[in-house]
């Protein structure tokens, strides 16, 4: 059953939890900037002696550019406490040992970028207009390097009928790797009709077109706390996710063993916590706790 | 439990169905052009006195498309003899006396063109590149029309993110129609590395983003085959589809009550066949027969 914040859970929290790991979109900030009183809470927390995290599923930064968006909201970060998708997945191929070249569906700026710090040899990220029009037109278009051996799909907004076929083509050799950093629906926008696919817009048109299920590198799959888990030796039971979506972030902490505290200030709604599923523990998606925003957290830790 | 097409099956499948469905990409034709002997057969069955029928989920082209198309092969098919998804889209939109707007993402010339011979009004078909390079960017390039009542999408080889949120924005509003022509994973290509996405992966990137399922016009759904026994005052049991999947052009048969033939000359395999479900009668997708291909049946009928 998931408990409304109140002062007296609020100390309990700060007791038993040593690490805490936040979302960003909708946690920390939304499309109009920081989220009021979030950044406050977290410097709180560190004030307090608590490690502090970031874990996003958005695959359209690298993790320097976290840092430097955080620094001019006057919040100092470092590197290593932030794990983004377009990163964890280059860290996972580093991690396989892959030799070979993958082909992004996805932004040079981010994706491309985080593969090249690892030195993994990279191919299609950025745009790729369609060529012709005709069938002929497009099969001629499409050349194929024989050295890719990954497709590597995240938030592409130069998503091009090129690029589905050349992806679609890599995959259907079985040894081609399938990873996708995330498999978001829509990024979180407020004060407006337009709604802004996600990720999992351009995944599900790979996994239609190749027949295959990708690797997800991100929330809810445990892979970026793995590696907090062995850099940082956190145990994860004194660990808490604080995130704004039942789905990816509270999952997330179920599946990682942390405990967890949804915010109420980006996709899910309380009422979202009722329907919540909870038939069995593989689906049960319900929060230890849930808040309005992180403000609220932080109103009940001044004292502390 | 399907039957290999023999002479005495092809001649009681003479006796017993007056109309026969034929299934366009994989039966008549592939990406290389007419597939031998299938327009022959064809042709025959008419000579024999068969009504004939053109059922393709397409959704590139316009009926006049197919008919210019049939004539360069030396064939002659009269407008009404097919139904295409982007004609039926119009078609079902007209039948309900929609009097919006339409969104299309998909092609100018089938899908524009289709809603045009209907007079129904439209936006969106054609080529929408990216503007600017970031969120706000493309929020401020977003504008909604307020007359757009409905989405339809089909296969788009000018798929871009600009159309992924116009589609998506307007899919917020419950009021507005979701159609999709067909949710085919793959044209039929041959001799060649290169795989050619179709319709369902640009249908799957909608789903996933704005939530909702759509209204599909193309087969297994019945709708063609609706339009076809209204005006044609056909008999279910005396028709027969012969198509080269089981997943659309066999279930199709069953939904209608049809009988069925598929040929093995495009998708599905005599393994598929094997492995076919039918564990009840809603998922039996296995054919009553199956041969190589269309002119099989043509040479059992010679005779005739």
């Amino acid at each position: 059953m998931a408990q409304k914040l109140t002062r007296e859970n609020a100390e309990k929290i700060l007791r038993n939890v040593d690490n805490f790991l936040f979302d960003c979109d909708g946690v920390l900030w939304d499309g109009n900037g920081p989220i009021k009183g979030s950044l406050e809470t977290v410097m709180r927390l560190k004030e307090l002696g608590k490690r502090v995290f970031h874990v996003t599923n958005n695959s359209l930064h690298t993790r320097e550019h976290f840092v430097k968006k955080c620094a001019n909201y006057g919040y100092q970060v470092k590197q290593d406490e932030i794990l983004c998708t377009a990163w964890i997945a280059a860290e996972y191929l580093r991690s396989k040992s892959f030799k070979d070249k993958v082909y992004v569906m996805g932004l040079k700026e981010s994706m491309g970028e985080e593969l090249n710090a690892f030195g993994i040899k990279n191919t299609g990220a950025g745009s790729d207009p369609l060529v012709g029009t005709s069938y002929g037109d497009w099969l001629e278009g499409v050349k194929l390097d024989p050295e890719v051996k990954c497709v590597l799909v995240g938030f592409d907004p130069h998503i091009s009928y090129m690029k589905l076929m050349r992806a679609t083509s890599y995959l259907k050799k079985p040894d081609c790797l399938f990873i996708a950093t995330n498999t978001d629906n829509l990024l979180p926008v407020k004060n407006t009709d337009i709604s802004i696919p996600d990720a999992g817009c351009m995944v599900s048109a790979l996994t239609v077109a190749s027949g295959r299920e990708p690797i997800v590198m991100g929330k809810p799959a445990p892979n970026m706390f793995e590696v907090l888990r062995e850099v940082h030796n956190l145990d994860p039971s004194r660990c808490m996710m604080v995130g704004d979506r039942l789905d990816t972030d509270i999952m997330f902490a179920k599946n990682c063993g942390m405990q967890s505290l949804l915010v109420l200030s980006g996709i899910s709604s309380v009422d979202d916590v009722e329907q919540a599923p909870n038939t069995s523990e593989a689906v049960d998606s319900r929060p230890d706790f849930y808040a309005e925003n992180l403000a609220e957290l932080g109103k009940f830790i001044v004292g502390n």
